[in-house]
């Protein structure tokens, strides 16, 4: 294995629930804007904001929201938007019509910039020795959140981002071997579920800090279980929400 | 600003077009995989697939179908895959229905696995002094390359990166200047494209190295010009492959 301080944080990374009670200085938030603003972009079209958010009442009706206690607690909270608003803007007050910037094309081409960009300010978080936790919670109540946000049209919150100073050491969460999802030339299609035993084994001995008097369920037992069963949830806004929104508005139904 | 090697790294992140003629060696290969696996994951949920093609005849089809000479040329060429196949397949052998993963939601979740995962390997590349360009014409013909990469349903290709030992020196580019991208509190509406003059200076001072011959065109231009402007293109094609490879299918257009 190649080592170096990027590899060596990355090989290492836990998510942070914890954090100590201060905010990031301004130099150290001026970096990940900085880091934020380098991060590859598709087409060159720069498609991602970001919203750094200090208010508390907003912080706290983000918490309730996505129902972590530490979402918008210790720390800093950081929104990353998909921004196509910005661009329809410059055609508009150019005199053009807005384009293709309506379509699921484009779209997709935002969310990569956006999250490459979390990402890449996640990297940059962990080499100042800080610590993240990403929140895919803030699109929980995707309706009630791009009102809590206020947010214009052709613009979406895509990740969350709680950054802070850690007060926590938790355990190196075990990942699928790379044999079951680095593959040499092509697809394998004879997946077989025996052949993930031994990891279902590893998974159990993980102790979630999230409930520190219990083991995880295996591997398997959580992809049979109930965050993949069938159920009715807010999330399934998220679709119509981008619509609403002006975005991906040529997505068919087959 | 903070300096460390990671962020000296992001600061200077340019996308590299020529590489030399070497491929990586395998402890590099190994450690790339290794960082792919330890990127953070929603809901614990490993919705990402990575494939290395090696392959001649196949580099040729992904480079004609993606039109650009660098692609599957010197270096190697990875392709980043959401991929909800593995957990279908676990819930399908253990007894279990199909669950929520033909949803939107699910979609969504392995997208942002999979790009999170794109960033980070990329991070790493650079650490090593490695330079990369990320290949979003993977997506110029979806159906073309879904054949190509023969993958199975509930998997889509994202992104491609192609890998190497830098043969060229681009210049940095000019991205938008934070008071554009990077928001206290709340999203500004209040855009003013005529507040962009300087930047768009500024970018046409940047030669670009796929065309040394002539100075690119502002950023405003390249917004209201060809790439966003209306056109017929099989990028449109992405929705509905997406859902015949049985992923978003609960889209409801309004």
């Amino acid at each position: 294995m190649i080592n170096n301080s990027t590899i060596d944080h990355q090989l290492n990374h836990r998510s942070i629930r914890k954090f100590k009670d201060q905010t990031l200085m301004p130099e150290q938030l001026q970096t990940l804007y900085s880091v934020f603003q380098h991060t590859a972009t598709s087409m060159f079209m720069q498609n991602a904001s970001l919203l750094h958010i200090t208010d508390e009442a907003k912080r706290t009706k983000i918490r309730q929201l996505c129902n972590q206690n530490y979402v918008g607690a210790e720390g800093d909270l950081f929104i990353f938007i998909v921004d196509l608003y910005r661009n329809q803007q410059i055609r508009q007050q150019l005199g053009k019509d807005d384009g293709r910037v309506h379509t699921t094309d484009i779209f997709f081409q935002a969310m990569e910039d956006t999250v490459l960009a979390f990402q890449n300010v996640a990297n940059a978080v962990e080499s100042m020795d800080l610590g993240y936790v990403p929140l895919g919670t803030i699109n929980d109540h995707p309706l009630e959140m791009l009102k809590v946000l206020d947010l214009p049209e052709l613009t979406f919150p895509v990740l969350g981002m709680q950054v802070g100073i850690p007060d926590q050491a938790p355990q190196l969460k075990p990942r699928l071997p790379l044999e079951f999802t680095c593959f040499e030339e092509s697809y394998p299609r004879d997946f077989k579920v025996e052949n993930l035993k031994n990891y279902d084994e590893v998974v159990t001995t993980y102790y979630d800090l999230r409930d520190a008097n219990r083991r995880i369920d295996s591997f398997t037992k959580q992809i049979t279980g109930a965050k993949l069963n069938l159920h009715e949830t807010d999330r399934d806004q998220i679709a119509e929400e981008l619509q609403k929104q002006g975005l991906c508005l040529d997505w068919k139904v087959k």
